[in-house]
């Protein structure tokens, strides 16, 4: 383990849509790039298959608070509640660790 | 905030596949099963598009190391690094916060 790992923090959001997500893509890309312009912002991974998720990276708790107050980001989650999704949940974690593997190319290329 | 939250751990798994994935997905639902019968065991969230996040959930850190170290689930990480994963990442994380929103259902359905 890295002991100069700084600890950081994840929201991870699940979600269920309702059959009608009119809309929903634009938002989704237009709050992904607003999400970025945030303070404290460092990244986000998003699948969705039955459920949705979407994990997004943030420096401290300030900077989750900061977004999730975001006036644009108010009325996309409003939105969401009454037209798009029929369930999400919202966890807040610390990374406290962290690995990686990748595959060394055993090309020439 | 619920005062009587109590913290427990979330796994976030991103990945990304090789092009030959033969056999992953039999060895994927083998382990979710296997993992389901861990102690500690809370749970699991999974969705892939052009990137693979599982999150699963766990009650606390011993729970954590006592599935990576479980037998069959060692063979299958050796496996997944030799022939599936071209990458992946993994994140402990401790959930400290958690909100849900479920829509009330306005039909007499």
């Amino acid at each position: 383990m890295n002991k100069d790992f700084e600890p950081y923090y994840a929201v991870i959001f699940t979600s269920t849509h309702d059959e009608n997500i009119e809309g929903y893509s634009e938002m989704a890309n237009k709050m992904e790039a607003l999400a970025k312009q945030q303070d404290g912002y460092l990244g986000i991974d998003s699948a969705r298959n039955d459920v949705g998720i979407t994990v997004s990276y943030w420096k401290n708790i300030e900077a989750i608070k900061n977004w999730k107050q975001q006036s644009d980001h108010l009325k996309a989650q409003q939105k969401g509640r009454a037209e798009w999704y029929s369930w999400y949940n919202v966890k807040i974690c610390k990374v406290e660790r962290e690995y990686e593997f990748q595959t060394s190319s055993s090309s020439d290329f």
